[in-house]
């Protein structure tokens, strides 16, 4: 078993709230990082796969399909985006990193079982100081 | 003469735009920057002053006195906050990084002034792949 | 299950002997990490915990909470000081980095079974060619 | 168990390609690593092994004895050599990434036995958006 | 006057010798950069321009613009390509970082020049303790 | 005129303090860098040169000779030590960055130019936030 990991990036506004509290409560448990008037980063995202390498190329899975895979579903979507409003896949969700993690693992789960591999870790760093792992 | 740099960072939400221009126009010019709803960055700002070192204690400047400097007058205000809606020395700019380098040139100068050095550059990174440089 | 990482930094002088031991036998096992005179690092700290994401606001734990028990329990003892004879966890013991990762662990693991989530991983980063990772 | 991991890197040519396919084949499959006059990277390499820190010295492993047993068995074989032409460990081997990670756990491991610790993992990197992991 | 700086990269094949030389002579010289069977890098490469931000838009030069023209007229060229064999603007010349500095201005001032802007520095590193600078 | 720089590391002891201050006074001009037992720090060391490509072999200078200037001068005399009390180009002088890169300055710059180039600059980071630069 072999592991292959792409590294893609992104830029995105978010803000940390619940619409069913109020501003003080948002500010209380989400801090600075629930200002209503958004704030943003730029995001780091490390995708990992597993897998047996080919016996006819000795890739476990093409990186460029890889990366083609991820800028497809993942990183268009977010990049220069508004997390909270304009990225269908985290439509009504909290927009933590790790909310983002596991919405990130649900689009590319099935895509990359299409080629003979398996998704093993979706790692999201939103700043050089924390990251977020999701192992599915 | 010494060059003494420290390095801060923040975190931020912007647009480029021009309020006299329509969406299309804007969109041409800035491209994907230019997202009504708003992206963001990690910033990362270098802040490099110069002098002699002191006879009395080998600094060109106190790197505390330094930092503590840049979190009042540039970082506080930026961090975690919209560049074009809440920073008062960005107000009626375009939020480009060019017009942020030299902003936050004449918010440091003269406070840098009062400690013996000069200011020197403000480089600021928006992506790993783009900084912008400032010497006065 | 979802993996939290924060990266905490602290610069520590140190030396690695035994007591038992004479000079030459230390140089023998330690080289030049046991100059009596000491010698230091910029340690970079990463500390994992894992949990599921609350329901209530998403995290597994909130990021500030896990720096702020990082920096009361570890940072604040170490940065700046010698590890060999100012950090009470590390008394008595041979200052490696693989005796240092345990130690922080049995610093943190309590404080952090306080916040429902659990400690999964200490990472020390001595050098940029060498890390210890501890996962209890 | 403690993980140490100890960071090295080469510069090494290569070409990815199968001699009994044709240029057109090969294009197709491999990309522009296929380009039959070479091309070459920066690779970084990070060996962990895993072990009891000795009751003794504290240490897994010495990271010196390990950092001599990289270079002897790997660095100094790859290090601006032909990773296709000149390295006896990936001779009639496609040279992926995959199967060179492969090929240095097999040069390593018995190496690492002789020191009381077990080797855990072969991480590679070709290029900073990419790679590859092999836990033997 | 602002600085504006676009980092690109590419991996390319490179041998530095003299074909007047013996091997013998390359490799007392060169070293093993003189290796026969080719080695290679990951090169990154910054390149800045300067000019006055314009008051239309705020940009220097636009990133984008900046970025096509590298890509064009360097990174294209270059990557996963053998310096010394396939590389038009580096016929004939010994492929030293340096001589590749002067190269690459020489390929990309007449075209920053035709965007209000002039060309700063090209540097180039080729490896993590290796770099290289050229300001015309 | 071209610039290569050459990049080194090196992890020692030091203290800032003056020996006609008392502990109290060292501790409010240097803060916690005056602790009297010792801290430490990996400082990394860029030192750039400057001259004209060789038309011989196309080097500033050898980056080899180079290096092994840095570490023969520089290098061995402060890695593993105690800069105040080990270094003998530091005796008698405070501990600082700004006094460390002068004296490295006056280290390097006659043993350079012995081959044909010229310093032109010597920079030392002290932590990943803080880093001083010295051009003669």
């Amino acid at each position: 078993m072999i592991y292959l990991t792409r590294r893609e990036r992104f830029s995105a506004a978010h803000r940390m709230f619940r619409q069913d509290w109020t501003d003080e409560k948002n500010l209380e448990v989400f801090g600075k990082c629930s200002n209503p008037k958004w704030h943003g980063h730029n995001y780091v995202l490390w995708v990992t796969v597993r897998g047996e390498p080919s016996d006819d190329h000795g890739f476990v899975m093409n990186a460029t399909t890889l990366k083609e895979i991820i800028l497809d579903k993942v990183v268009n979507k977010l990049d220069h985006r508004n997390m909270n409003l304009e990225v269908d896949f985290m439509s009504g969700k909290i927009a933590t990193t790790e909310n983002l993690a596991v919405a990130i693992w649900n689009e590319l789960s099935p895509e990359i079982e299409k080629h003979a591999a398996k998704l093993h870790c979706v790692k999201i760093e939103e700043t050089e100081n924390n990251f977020i792992e999701y192992y599915g």
